[in-house]
């Protein structure tokens, strides 16, 4: 079998992390890109802002790339586009409000005009070089998700995207289960399926179900204005709350940037239907009872910069919270978000609001029992679980098995792994450039292993700046050591401690001086050994240590 | 009423947060405090190692105090004896295992000689100045935990420490409610009750539950080492583990720093029956295979320096995991611990090992249905919900009133609160200093806001130093500006931006050169400013700019 004969699927991002999803498909002359996510800093990478993909793999292939195909339109699906096509300038595919999504964002980076862009409906096939793309409707918690279904010479992969199978959704219809099970039947190459929930057993419940639940939570609150708080890019939740608002009566606000921002986009292009007279604005809020109003906000997963965290800190300029507030969070704690969360529910409890933050929410995620049924219908060669922590690859790995896929079959794969597949075999045959590349400010990939340890040991320790002045050629002392401190310890209050130090710096100097030493980094690494020390014994602290030294031709 | 008939009840700490209890219980000359424990830091604490309270009232007062009165031997309750015991040197009474695990602690601080101790068993009855106080037995994931009936001449308070109701308790007798009953007959002034759990309805379910998950993982996995990783302090749960490996005939290792120390304490006082032959040396574990042993161990909260993280990193000197581990861990994520368990669990599965995280746990705190049975066997007349966050203490206020007591007579209390209270009434009447003091490293208090601040702005955006050598006298620049910088940039990449940098510092000093400034104040604030706002708009990030300026005798 010669190698050109084989598929080759090499994820440059999306693997063992959640978020920042990115794979490239390759066969022949041909590569097609499915997503183009970011991630969000982890809790150690100080200053970050965002995460996106290293896609040197992708710019020095740039003649083969066909182009980017999108699930869906999610951060962690869309949002490194503004970065990446700056170097890789191919069309997007993608179903309608998706690509409302995408074009907001090039609106915003002022890209707008410089991409080429396709809006793709469900059962649409693109072709692509080598490739034909196949776009399948499926369910999640933003509408117009697609799984993909790639036609390759060596065969048919099935990417879901991320999903859920919702028999019974607000908008829409269910998840395409009749074409996935047709193309299971004609025979598909791999698998690559959604892991997040893949941990989790049983079914992921209809996002109908929390409907439901605000109409019994209405019913129970007549008297009071209602807040709920949720992902601005959850669009069916904004229609059900809607949807129960006019039932009982109740004007609608909107508040929060991206939440304002995506109902403007999904109600112009009819993926929310507003009844009459229902929407108003919010300044307008105040001609009508508080019991007759409900706002829709942002800021449920605790984001101290958003809306209902400003408001329960006081830092709201138009909404205060009122002890006949009821706020509902309609969210889970997304993990490492739990201790923000719980302060804005402890700070509207003090001004006296009500609170709910339990059952008015579900995942637009798989379990298990959901993953079951896509092998079941999809019945692929090889198993490829994608989107999600190791963890949750393992758990579908073991799905997998248990479904009788061999397990010789099951690839649980690295980013930047290529993994080269046909109807012969499978195997993993190397590793392209990839990685993570960060976005501070204005910034995009200036700080890196180097800046960020810096700024971990400046946040554990602080900073001892010790500069001196030396004749030029001589290397006489014509002023210093001095010091001076950031981030250490509280000067006033600490003078003996600074005298000391300032003390051991002008030991260890003139010691260098007596013995004639004039290399600068022999006296600097002399100083931050013998002050290193010093600080170390007293305080037990590793503050970094700089010396600076200026020269003066005396 | 003249006020000095009045009980005062002050908490320096716990309330409104999860740690650092302490209360303090006045009446007349004589003051007893409850409890002494530490906070562990927030996550925008920085460098800060733990939290301990401001006790300058006691200080104030400490011809008035006449004991600490510890409820059991967790580090909320008994981690800041050692700092405070400096400047309040007063008996404490505890139980037992308390009193032990204390001790432990005062041995390291080099204190036991000069502290005087009292152990005290369940039913005992110490007398301090115009006050009594009663241990009374309670269950809780420690053994040994006690309430305390705090008898005053205002009358009797009920302090119930961290508790449960355990009918079925793995070492020694259920909670003693027939005493809780009695002294609520007699007539209870007010209840202190832990909120921790209050939000949770039901009841916590009995540590001898877990003892029976235990069996049956043991029984499931004959052919696995199997590795337990739990909180150290709960030593019922080491108890379960090696009454399960004893049954299945394994032998058991521990390893953890605080694991160790605890288990020696425990079972050196009693509390720990180990059977003979069944605990070996970490090292002596080699001589059986390895489905015959086990390894309790520490790092169930994914603490990156702790035992079971360390293995899973591959940084453990002793321990390597194998693709024939179980891995159990027997706890819960403490909320915003929840990223760094989960981090955990992805390198054990790395490395081929199988992990149970659910259902090998149980809380030590009472969930609703017990806070009810507390509440109506004692029957207080005021209720002061206390240990947990702001929502916590909402909760169990809400739960009293549920149970008839008079919404007026519910008093959810801030820190440092003083509330004055008999049977006539009861009301907050002032405020004491209060508040958390940090410690980093050797430094109790040298970190402040200040210190804090400016590690958050050097974590978030690096630092940049200038610095300029001038002329004594003249003020002419004899050298510089010259610039440096820590956690900004990567320096090499980034050279124009920081050699453009350089000539915005250079054009300033030029400027005020040119306009003979000489204040060094107004020379530092305008370079502080210029290079500020260039940076600002090339990057978008505000680093500390730290102008530095050295005088030469020309």
């Amino acid at each position: 079998m010669a190698k050109d004969n084989r598929l080759k699927i090499i994820p440059l991002g999306g693997l063992e992390q959640i978020g920042m999803n990115i794979t490239a498909f390759e066969y022949g002359d041909s590569i097609i890109v499915v997503d183009c996510g970011l991630a969000f800093p982890e809790d150690d990478m100080y200053g970050i802002d965002l995460v996106i993909p290293d896609v040197t793999y992708l710019v020095d292939n740039i003649d083969k790339v066909k182009g980017f195909f999108i699930t869906h339109g999610h951060e962690d699906h869309i949002g490194s586009l503004p970065y990446v096509l700056k170097d890789v300038n191919v069309p997007i595919y993608a179903t309608k409000l998706t690509m409302g999504l995408i074009e907001h964002k090039l609106k915003e980076h002022g890209m707008l005009q410089n991409v080429r862009r396709k809006v793709v409906k469900y059962g649409d096939t693109m072709n692509a070089g080598d490739f034909r793309v196949e776009f399948i409707r499926t369910n999640h918690s933003i509408q117009d998700a697609a799984a993909l279904a790639i036609y390759s010479p060596a065969g048919i992969v099935v990417h879901t995207g991320d999903f859920k199978v919702d028999y019974t959704p607000v908008f829409g219809d269910a998840i395409d289960l009749q074409r996935l099970g047709e193309l299971g039947k004609k025979g598909v190459l791999a698998l690559m399926c959604d892991s997040t929930n893949a941990e989790r057993p049983g079914f992921t419940q209809s996002e109908r179900t929390v409907g439901k639940t605000f109409e019994s939570i209405f019913a129970d609150n007549v008297n009071k204005r209602i807040i709920v708080a949720t992902f601005a890019s959850n669009v069916d939740r904004v229609q059900q709350i809607i949807n129960t608002a006019e039932k009982f009566g109740r004007k609608v606000a909107v508040e929060g940037r991206s939440m304002v921002s995506i109902i403007a986009t999904a109600s112009e292009l009819g993926y929310l239907n507003i009844p009459n007279n229902t929407l108003v604005e919010l300044e307008a809020l105040k001609n009508y009872p508080d019991e007759k109003t409900v706002i829709i906000t942002t800021g449920s997963q605790g984001e101290s910069m958003a809306a209902l965290p400003r408001m329960a800190a006081n830092l709201h300029k138009k909404i205060t919270i009122k002890p006949n507030d009821l706020i509902i969070f309609s969210s889970n704690p997304i993990p490492g978000n739990e201790k923000a969360v719980s302060k804005v529910i402890n700070d509207l409890y003090r001004k006296g609001a009500s609170v709910i933050f339990q059952d008015t929410h579900v995942s637009g995620h798989a379990c298990q029992e959901e993953i079951k049924l896509i092998y079941s219908l999809v019945r692929p060669k090889y198993a490829i679980p994608v989107h999600g922590e190791y963890r949750h690859l393992v758990a579908q790995a073991k799905i997998a098995e248990e479904l009788g896929i061999d397990k010789q079959n099951i690839f649980i794969m690295k980013s930047g792994e290529v993994l080269a597949l046909s109807e012969f075999g499978a195997s993993v045959t190397g590793c392209v450039p990839n990685g993570a590349i960060l976005v501070d400010g204005l910034g995009i990939g200036d700080v890196g292993n180097i800046v960020l340890h810096d700024r971990q040991r400046l946040a554990d320790d602080g900073i001892i700046i010790v500069f001196l002045v030396l004749e030029a050629g001589t290397g006489r002392v014509l002023s210093g050591p001095d010091i001076i401190s950031r981030g250490f310890v509280y000067i006033r209050g600490s003078e003996s401690l600074l005298d000391e130090a300032t003390q051991v710096c002008c030991e260890t100097v003139g010691d260098l001086e007596s013995r004639g030493v004039t290399d600068w980094n022999k006296i600097k690494s002399e100083i931050r050994d013998s002050l290193g020390d010093y600080v170390w014994k007293k305080t037990m602290r590793s503050p970094i240590i700089l010396p600076v030294i200026m020269e003066i031709n005396e």
